[in-house]
């Protein structure tokens, strides 16, 4: 039988995993693609450490003489980051090499750039671990919904944000709280800013954009609100209107244009995405032909994610993979013509909470501003005063009917200012 | 730009939604396959009638000529049955040309020989369609998870079952009323017996055993339950103890056997699931790398169905289907050596509502039984008794703890016969 000699550059948590399934799934994996999938060399940065699967005679810290390797047909990077992560996989597909990899930083930054290169070499990148984990968004995008056109995607794609924000809902404790908590189970980072202020979503959204829409979104171009701001006041208000707030990465087709963001998003309590807890990632996604699916999943962890990359192993081997690539035409013309949406123009529902002094007039005056910007207002609740404020201040709680964004800041702008209330008012959209 | 010709045999409402597809979204297709889907011939059984997107020119009574046509490459098997079905697959094949099929009844009760005989002439069968419509189900298992074994799999394969439990569980709708409003809405046929007793989600699980576990399972060796004689009052009390009634077709690896069956189960309110509402689909699969996934989607309708059988065409026109047919030895040596479980030996947990006489010492009795089988009982509630009784009964209802389904049985079969009791005992699984 023939092999498949691979390279993984980087051996950290899911090259762990990888190193771990080729090893003790041999048989199993060249049954199903006819290959045997060999790891010829593993580089790392301290080689004298022990690691289980990987034999020593094949461990160096030396990238380019495992990237040059005649018995090497697939390079795996799992480094990391954009710097030398970028320098393996052009050097890879410049040496003729495939590359798999798991770096949704580097797609979503340098994508246009590789995937140019691995054309101009007619090499093959697949990348099904780079979003969502285990979940095999990638190729359900790329291959089986095919015959649709994708007309919207709303993921849940960082598992650390979903867990703080399922345990504030569930438990009411408090962000830092549940933070520390995600910390402890290994969910978050030591830091966790990527994580939570939504970049590693936006990463992982610009993706989706280019294989759902082929549209090339600079990480600028997405708006990202994390969640270390939000209150838990705000998931309270949430749940007492039927809702549940979620970081969802969005991406929707609107006539000819494509708008996206990363946000907190209110979700009505009985939709798909609002019943996903913890560590888990969800991606739904609304074709035009099958109307609205949903995959939910592992979208972290060493196993999981080793599933994918190994995936995406098998279907080099088998050759899938290469004819995928070829026919998706990633980061390349845009034929479909589609355009990036500004968030201003996107119209949306909004949820907006207000501080105000608990005298009279508070809600006209805030419901005179909506009105004056052509905001309709949906529904209203307005609590007792807080009983943490010297001074009685209460939270005034208002849903909109849809509105454009730009449209909406401009009114929150001047709530901000109305003599009483206490800046700045905090909103999210709320999907339906 | 190369085509690919195209027959189709039965344009109904799937044969429809796809004419639709390759009609209206010519240009798309191409552009995703590099080739142009066409329809060359539509095989039909009353030519007369008028077809949206199908042109008179090509629309024939004669398959035998569809199938021989120089300019077709693919025949698309639409007419579902097992008898022309059959002719027409196995014809195809012998002329040299692929099938694509969304007959799960077909490749369930002779999947084997319709397999072989691709092999032997080697054409490719795709078969996406076949099992939970629109939702990506075969190829997640048969690519995007192939770096695992597949360990279990739970799924609500029959949309009309589900939307009927649903409307019982929700509005408190009976059986009868229920599966009315399934008909009206165009969910159930006018004959809905192999959608409620269990056969249709039976034929789609052996279809999954297949692709995952590597076993030919006979349609007799899948015990199957059906809902139309699922009572109210069970989901009533089902609901009482925190769970949802779901007809689940679902195989587990015990072992190296595999177990199966398509029968109503508790699940608790929390499982992703149980969430699933009105005429969805939807397929838990858990596998030993990535853990636990679920795919939710439209297991039915024309469009849906259809984006699944284009997404066949698309992969056979990439090249991608042909190298998967090859790679996954379908209906062929069993290499995985596993055998199916009798489903006595199958241990679960379960759920019994037994009619008893409001007398002294019936819980007593029951209770007895169960526990001279060695079976150990984790919960119990007991009503007043039932108005709509000439005499006084009551319902009694106990959740039992892990327990061989054979033993289970014969403890019901036991408690049939007690003196008090009003046979038969009613059971369900219960998953956890």
């Amino acid at each position: 039988m023939e092999s498949l000699g691979i390279a993984m550059i980087g051996c950290g948590t899911v090259g762990g995993g990888v190193a771990k399934l080729l090893d003790e799934q041999r048989v199993r994996l060249a049954e199903r693609c006819g290959r045997n999938l060999v790891l010829r060399r593993v580089v790392v940065r301290d080689p004298s450490k022990i690691r289980a699967n990987v034999p020593k005679a094949i461990v160096s810290t030396d990238a380019s003489a495992a990237i040059h390797d005649p018995a090497v047909s697939v390079v795996l990077e799992l480094v990391g980051g954009v710097t030398t992560a970028r320098e393996h996989v052009l050097a890879a597909l410049k040496a003729g090499k495939h590359v798999v990899t798991a770096n949704k930083h580097l797609l979503a930054e340098h994508g246009a750039e590789i995937f140019e290169t691995a054309r101009k070499y007619e090499r093959t990148v697949a990348f099904e671990a780079s979003v969502a984990g285990g979940i095999p968004i990638i190729a359900a995008i790329l291959q089986c919904l095919s015959a649709n056109q994708v007309t919207a995607i709303q993921g849940i794609l960082n598992g650390t944000s979903n867990f703080i924000l399922s345990s504030m809902a569930e438990q009411g404790t408090g962000y830092a709280e549940a933070l520390k908590e995600a910390q402890k189970r290994g969910y978050a980072e030591a830091d966790p800013t990527l994580d939570v202020d939504g970049s590693d979503a936006a990463h992982k959204l610009a993706i989706l954009a280019q294989i759902a829409f082929g549209v090339t979104a600079p990480f600028e171009a997405i708006e990202r609100i994390g969640i270390a701001n939000l209150h838990e006041m705000d998931l309270r208000f949430a749940s007492e209107l039927g809702y549940t707030i979620k970081l969802l990465a969005e991406a929707w087709l609107v006539e000819k244009e494509v708008a996206l963001h990363v946000a907190p998003v209110l979700l009505r309590e009985t939709d798909m995405l609002a019943q996903v807890r913890g560590a888990f990632n969800a991606v739904q996604v609304n074709g035009d032909a099958v109307g609205e699916m949903m995959f939910q999943g592992a979208g972290a962890g060493a196993l999981p994610t080793a599933s994918a990359v190994v995936a995406d192993l098998v279907d080099l081997a088998v050759g899938r993979a290469q004819q995928t690539f070829q026919a998706a035409k990633l980061w390349s013309t845009n034929v479909r013509g589609f355009t990036l949406r500004p968030s201003q123009e996107v119209r949306s529902r909004f949820y907006l909470r207000v501080l105000v002094a608990d005298k009279p007039g508070m809600l006209a005056d805030v419901a005179r501003v909506l009105a004056d910007h052509s905001i309709s207002i949906a529904s209203v609740i307005q609590h007792e005063a807080l009983e943490d404020h010297a001074e009685a201040i209460v939270p005034l709680v208002i849903m909109t009917h849809y509105a454009p964004t730009g449209q909406f800041r401009k009114a929150v702008e001047k709530i901000n200012q109305l003599k009483g209330a206490i800046p700045p008012g905090v909103y999210y959209s709320v999907d339906d």
